[in-house]
């Protein structure tokens, strides 16, 4: 193991969350609030240890994919710990678990929250809680690849460890110069979300923390009910721009590079869409009664289902309220997840497809032995390795699931709470169903499973494997 | 698609259940039940039609895989069609559905159930909804290949589709041999079953029932409380023979052939053992303040957990009061199973051993990427093939639990009920939790779902393939 390169990474990223924390700062400044010393104080700390940790020249040679791996899960690891320090310094978020879980939830993009009353929170606090879907929306390090002077063949491993879906991008290879693209896609749909929100009337400050977490897929709103007391416009952009932020970003790319065609082939987004379109159809058929008129239950409905499947968590009503096979699609699709390469979390389109894909290729195996068929995805046949790691990936979110549940099931709350509790953290959703519902927050779990939630959070946002070579004792022997 | 052997073999398999209602019908003579006519008929019936269906020779040379899979699944149908007939000509079960859920249930050794009175039922209909599991224990067809006089290649096939686990028996070369010696040792412990529960006091109607549903690991019971108010030395006998009968029936071969060593090295019976060992000490430290002593809490217990982890589904106790980490632990060894070779159900602990391999496997592959290991397991490497078609079969266990999971959604029970429902009939066990608990029965549930729940049945007890063959629409296209 090459320690000297992971500090060296982890102080770069320090040394950003110095920059990071400004920001809430200058908002602290201009709200007069007095959470502004908590949050500069960290700034200074989290540059003065990364000015420490830069102080001698690491071992640039020795960097495989274990070094990656470690690299992301510690990166965000470190930077959650002390982007959780000012919520707890100023006050805000007295204890430091609390905040730990918030601030993870942020970072992941999940917007499980352990608070009761989001709206006591300070101007500066809300902002910093928000930012952090940003920041995490689109990978920490692949960010700070894109702009830090650093060479190698490493690149490659960090941006595989941290960002999301099989490895069906095209992007790969050139992974800085791709990723500056994707970055400036980002900040464009942003900036455009921005813009629609404040058209429709919201204040510059809402519409910029709300523009973070839908972007992002994050989902912490600024309000307690969430977003069901904006107006019908404000959620109908929303339900664009969540959906818009599950899909694969090199569909924009495309766009961008003025091939529509092309863009219009993608094979996982038209799944996405007709997962999309098929759970609305569902709830809407059995929930229509509820609301007042049928555009009204499609209005609520698809944004509900928006908002889960792209991982966001926003909630306009009350799903846990629905009926039984509502309620199960919703979990059915938190597990299915946005497209691959995208800023939303789940098992993601591509490895769900392509799985039930090798269910039906089994099938005709055995009818038709004789022709050899390969399974097909975005036009091409999937190589046979791609094709184990999604099956390994499957048995993989299965394991951790069971563990994760068992755990929390120690605290004896009833199956559906600890079953969704752990479906939402693990997919980085962020409403749950029974005790942790869209009306209900974490807050009242034990620090123990607090911790497992947290755990879970980082295993779903970087995709299993990172967090687990993290804690594998074998990463972390002697002779290895 | 050969239907003129299909033809045959169902007919073959008529003429055998023929055989096997005569003995309902001697119970009834016996007992001087008016069932028997209901019996005697159907087997009359039975006899006429396989004799029909056998009057044209069929044509013996094209059978390969697909004409396995559908004469295997559509055997165990038609089985169960017929089977269910006498329950409600003879008006004991009023509703076919119902008669064919419990038939259905009794042949795949699940044994649930929808009579709230079993009690009720006529020593005739008792005697054949317990046989109906000894006959399903071991499977149907290869019980008729160890006796009908049919050469050739198509064994082989028709043992594939119906035995279970994954394809590691190192008997399948010999089929017929080697089913008759498997036939000896089933029938041999029933032998020793039936008196054990005579020396135990019990009587000889009695310990035969008990004993077909414990060696079938069915889970039938003949008292409305299923094995509570036995004798805690009957309880201590069906849990020593429950876990015996979930073990892969290969160590009894061996332990005969004066092999104790390598029958005690089976790896996949020390993690049965060390699973079970795990489950009910975990389970006794929760629910140890709800009993006697100690003592009395590990036999509970213990016997909850042999009855669960092999699919029997016997219960002493109302485990569904038990607290969330002892429930969740019951729904997980649901899945886990039994052994492979044995005539227990769920996913079978070799192929769940395997996976977990698996990601142990990639672990180390990206902390080690140098270090190339194959998986092992039962002292050699695993092969490429048989990983592959274990990873698919986890995959089409999930999917077809989250389809039937919806469709039974419908009916707008609590998610635990439509959960374990499903979960404890697709891997042939008995009781679930909540409305589908040990005190409770299928009843309940539409004709719809009970169909549902039927074919998850049978889904699960002939693993998956058989079942999705013969639904699949190419199987039966004119130029397949």
């Amino acid at each position: 193991m090459n320690r000297s390169i992971i500090r060296y990474i982890l102080a770069s990223v320090l040394e950003f969350e110095a920059l990071f924390l400004l920001l809430p700062c200058i908002i602290a400044i201009i709200y007069k609030e007095e959470s502004f010393f908590a949050f500069f104080i960290v700034a200074v700390i989290c540059f003065g240890l990364g000015w420490l940790g830069k102080l001698k020249k690491p071992n640039m040679e020795q960097f495989y994919a274990r070094e990656g791996f470690v690299a992301v899960s510690l990166s965000w690891i470190v930077l959650s710990i002390m982007g959780a320090l000012p919520f707890t310094l100023s006050g805000e978020i007295p204890s430091y678990v609390d905040a730990l879980f918030e601030t993870i939830s942020g970072f992941t993009t999940t917007g499980s929250s352990v608070l009761s009353d989001i709206e006591a929170l300070s101007h500066s606090a809300l902002f910093w809680r928000s930012f952090t879907h940003w920041i995490g929306g689109m990978g920490v390090l692949v960010f700070i690849l894109t702009i830090l002077p650093l060479a190698g063949g490493y690149n490659m491993y960090l941006m595989r460890a941290e960002s999301t879906g099989a490895n069906v991008s095209k992007f790969v290879p050139r992974v800085k110069e791709s990723a500056r693209i994707l970055y400036k896609i980002y900040l464009a749909i942003t900036i455009i979300v921005v813009i629609c929100l404040l058209i429709a009337g919201m204040p510059l400050f809402d519409s910029l923390l709300l523009a973070f977490g839908t972007v992002g897929t994050g989902g912490f709103g600024i309000l307690n009910d969430s977003v069901a007391s904006y107006s019908v416009a404000v959620q109908a952009i929303l339900t664009i721009f969540m959906i818009a932020c599950g899909i694969n970003f090199n569909v924009y790319y495309l766009l961008l590079d003025k091939k529509p065609k092309e863009a219009l082939k993608c094979e996982e987004m038209r799944w996405y869409l007709l997962i999309i379109a098929a759970s609305t159809a569902i709830i809407t058929f059995q929930v229509r009664g509820d609301f007042g008129s049928i555009f009204e239950a499609i209005h609520h409905v698809l944004f509900q289902v928006a908002s889960i499947i792209s991982s966001t968590g926003f909630g306009t009503v009350d799903f846990d309220k629905w009926p039984a096979l509502s309620r199960s699609v919703l979990v059915l699709i938190m597990f299915i997840g946005a497209c691959a390469g995208s800023t939303g979390g789940g098992m993601k389109v591509s490895r769900i497809v392509v799985l039930c894909k090798t269910i039906k290729k089994e099938l005709s195996y055995i009818i038709h032995p004789r022709i050899i068929k390969g399974i097909r995805f975005e036009g091409s046949v999937v190589a046979k390795e791609t094709l184990k790691s999604i099956q390994v990936y499957l048995t993989t979110v299965v394991v951790v699931f069971v563990i994760s549940v068992m755990l929390i099931s120690i605290e004896n709350y009833d199956l559906v709470t600890n079953f969704t509790a752990v479906s939402t953290t693990l997919n980085n959703i962020g409403p749950g169903l029974s005790r942790v519902g869209p009306t209900c927050n974490f807050g009242f779990f034990s620090d123990f499973s607090k911790i497992v939630l947290m755990i879970d959070m980082l295993i779903g946002r970087l995709e299993l494997f990172p967090m687990l070579v993290l804690i594998a004792p074998s990463t972390w022997r002697r002779n290895g």
